[in-house]
């Protein structure tokens, strides 16, 4: 075997496994989106064949010994070739340490825990959930122990998300946040209330709703013709290659609010694909690294672009031209202090940028038990409503309101949620360095978000997975990791709005 | 190898391809419904991938040595599983005769053509479609000539749609259509024409013409649980298994009957598909037998019933809710009218019942004259626009209203236009054998289709490809095929409503 010949393989199995995964994705989103709901029995029988031949060819023995052959050829190869190499084995290695028959199942499992979900989320009905999630949990862990049987399981699937995560980690990173956050929180909420009452009671019809997100697309500057928009019970992004990205939402009537962020959040993550550099086209290294780098281009056009003081002045003209009955005599500081209400709450995609990372927190808590053992699955709806209790000081009324709001343990995404909190923190130090170099709010202020979402392109969007996560976030940023530019930032913009 | 292990192999094999034609079929409608413009290129490639290892399966050793041992024992088997064995040799007959490499490109080829139409249309520039079209015919005539070489390849093409079908027997029924409907055209235009002008000069509003299509959809007893409706340029229906089938509509703004009559026409489509047997469902022989008789399906619903008057008084008060100020002042009987004006006009899916064959034949006679080289790709809007004078004595103003109209050639689905004209003919046949035992009029009055759709579900749609199209018509008409039956029915109504 010669290098070149090495490569060819590789290649070719590597745009098998990437057809495969496209053919399983767009299953996938059909699935969510617009599929029939008895679909779900056929689309598990597909999904069980694709998955299969997957595993065949990305764990079977021609890959394996191009890889393997390039790998020690590592000298003889271009950098990305010999970065796209050690990301596969990585990928791989995890892969082939779970049996193909497990392998298989769980695809299947999750096929139907969608269906399953969607069903017992409706029916705010935990207990038709409940063995669903326990195999699901049952499941990653065994997976986890398979890939690193000398490892804390739960150290194995965070570092899955976000390689070179640890619990250690994540609770030194919690308890900053928590250190700052809780003290401000109640400092907040000693102050009188912002006032967001003329945001409801009134209905926002749907089709001028699709007509503000388009709107909203253009002005983040997604370009539409590589990235549509569907409709979805959870909001989420998925893409097949740089020309073909689909964010989702989901419209309520009663609010603009909640999709206007869902479509900012999403377009986030969307811009991320779609920017992804050309020459990783077809690569392993295409696309996201991380689901935290992910997250924190998602909460950078949600919150540290979208819910500023310029964004609102410039948006609301045009909000108050889709809804004019709706928003008659309201004005744009008005709009601005109404997104930026904090307060406990119950829903963590509509959570104040301030109670958010409380939300991420209950949920790691779970994880953590649930992996350990110290939680078992029938016990998720007290445990749950205790920790909001405990963290936000409310009330939750119901399962559907409460356990069963994600769509993310039903989708196999466990270990996910640190990902939001830690995202939301790296967005803040990206912030920080962009205005060393970018007018960030005059950009805002102009309509035209170009040398922003440029800084992003140039120093995270085009790298793909070129990096590792904390060493693309370094080269950004040009210092490790430091989650006080977001608290300093949250201390700073809730001081002012409430007058702290 | 035992008769159990022969169809175990065959099962396993079959699965395969009916996942990967799952796969494929969902990106196809994916594509054609929500996926933005620029993902063609990437699904092209997925495409080419599935259908390789479609190809690799259907004509792989392991399938062809099972199913020939299953047919050598075919006397130890089912009569079903006799009957599957059979129609499976027959495709993959078929399959194997083209070379993988052409088969592959042709996948990639259909796709890319699906968006240079799209586009050709919509800017009625044919230079641009030209090249495809040609090479797609080349292509088809290739495959046809590869599979049966010593026999006239447009037969062959017609024969792969409805089996048995020549040109000669499709001649002679033409021959006996137009020498009715011509003439009887002639009186109908030397008669003062019915008024529909009532149904012009308005807007529709898609959002209601949505909720008339779901209204549509339970009159004709279509379960929405195993059906969803798509928006597309061209309308039509497509199906991976009885509980996961998809119609598409088109909304025109300015008025709500084309929609109205692709929704039921794609209707009696789905009904079909979502009614094979039970038994039948993952065998090759679920779902329609031929596309003329999936034509009698559609066309039947389309027109038997839908253009009847009890279906028009029946659904016309529904239809003034969804457009009360629109349809303000028009009564059912005027609408009856209305939707069977029979005039020349330019587009075949807006063809009234009279006129409708006349544009099938146009295509049947082009595609004739390409297929034997009398005809070249590039004169078709020539030849297309001198037929539609001779035949339909109107001017065609542009290729968007005139060769480029219809998805089937960019869609590879050469030799189907036939089907329309053969379908409509059956399901002629078939209402004057159900009128023997049903109150089909009274069905339709009362609101409760039930009886109706009972019937064709007992005669033809839980049949599947148990028998071949001609003698599934046999069966359920109790007597050979005879286009009389519509001929009277045309002249019967026609004159009616004409007072010929």
């Amino acid at each position: 075997m010669t290098v070149q010949e090495a490569l060819k393989t590789y290649r070719e199995n590597i745009a098998a496994m990437h057809a495969l995964g496209h053919a399983m994705g767009v299953l996938h989103y059909d699935g969510a989106t617009v599929a029939p709901v008895e679909s779900a029995e056929g689309r598990g029988k597909t999904l069980a064949y694709l998955s299969g031949r997957m595993y065949e060819i990305e764990t079977g023995k021609e890959l394996a010994e191009a890889a393997q052959f390039l790998k020690e050829h590592r000298d003889e190869l271009s950098a990305q070739d010999a970065r796209e190499i050690e990301v596969f084995l990585r990928q791989s290695e995890f892969t082939a340490s779970i049996p193909q028959a497990e392998y298989v199942a769980y695809v299947e499992l999750l096929n139907k825990a969608d269906a399953v979900w969607h069903k017992a989320k409706a029916e705010s009905d935990f207990p038709a959930f409940a063995p669903i999630v326990k195999e699901i949990f049952a499941t990653n862990v065994r997976f986890a122990k398979y890939y690193k049987p000398d490892q804390n399981p739960y150290d194995t699937q965070l570092s899955l998300y976000e390689r070179g995560l640890t619990m250690e980690k994540t609770d030194a990173f919690f308890n900053a946040l928590k250190e700052h956050i809780v003290p401000l929180l109640k400092k907040v909420m000693a102050k009188p209330q912002v006032d967001d009452s003329f945001i409801w009671g009134k209905t926002y019809p749907i089709e001028a709703q699709r007509k503000f997100s388009d709107y909203l697309m253009d002005v983040i500057t997604i370009d539409r013709n590589r990235c549509s928009i569907g409709e979805t019970e959870h909001p989420f992004t998925t893409n097949f290659n740089k020309k073909d990205v689909r964010i989702t939402t989901h419209y309520h009537e009663e609010t603009p609010i909640y999709s206007m962020y869902s479509v900012i959040h999403e377009g986030g993550h969307a811009l991320y694909e779609l920017h992804s550099g050309d020459e990783l086209e077809g690569t392993v290294l295409s696309g996201g690294v991380s689901m935290s780098i992910h997250e924190s281009q998602s909460r950078f056009m949600e919150n540290l672009i979208g819910r500023s003081r310029p964004f609102i002045e410039l948006v609301f003209p045009k909000m108050q031209e889709f809804f004019p009955e709706q928003l008659a005599g309201v004005t744009a500081e008005q709009m601005y202090l109404a997104v930026n209400k904090a307060e406990p709450s119950l829903i963590r995609t509509e959570a104040d940028e301030l109670t958010y990372a409380l939300h991420v927190l209950v949920r790691y808590e779970i994880e953590k038990g649930l992996f350990d053992g110290s939680i078992a699955a029938e016990d998720l709806p007290a445990v749950w409503n205790a920790k909001y209790k405990e963290y936000l000081g409310i009330d939750v009324p119901d399962d559907k309101h409460g356990v069963l709001q994600d769509s993310h343990w039903s989708g196999g995404n466990v270990g996910y949620f640190p990902s939001y909190a830690l995202g939301s923190a790296y967005g803040a130090q990206m912030l920080a360095k962009m205005r060393e170099t970018v007018d960030v709010e005059g950009a805002i202020r102009s309509g035209d978000l170009r040398p922003i979402t440029a800084w992003l392109e140039a120093h995270i969007w085009k790298f793909g997975a070129l990096y590792d996560p904390m060493d693309l976030l370094e080269r950004a940023v040009g210092e490790p990791f430091d989650p006080k530019y977001f608290t300093d930032y949250l201390e700073e913009k809730f001081s002012a709005i409430y007058g702290l």
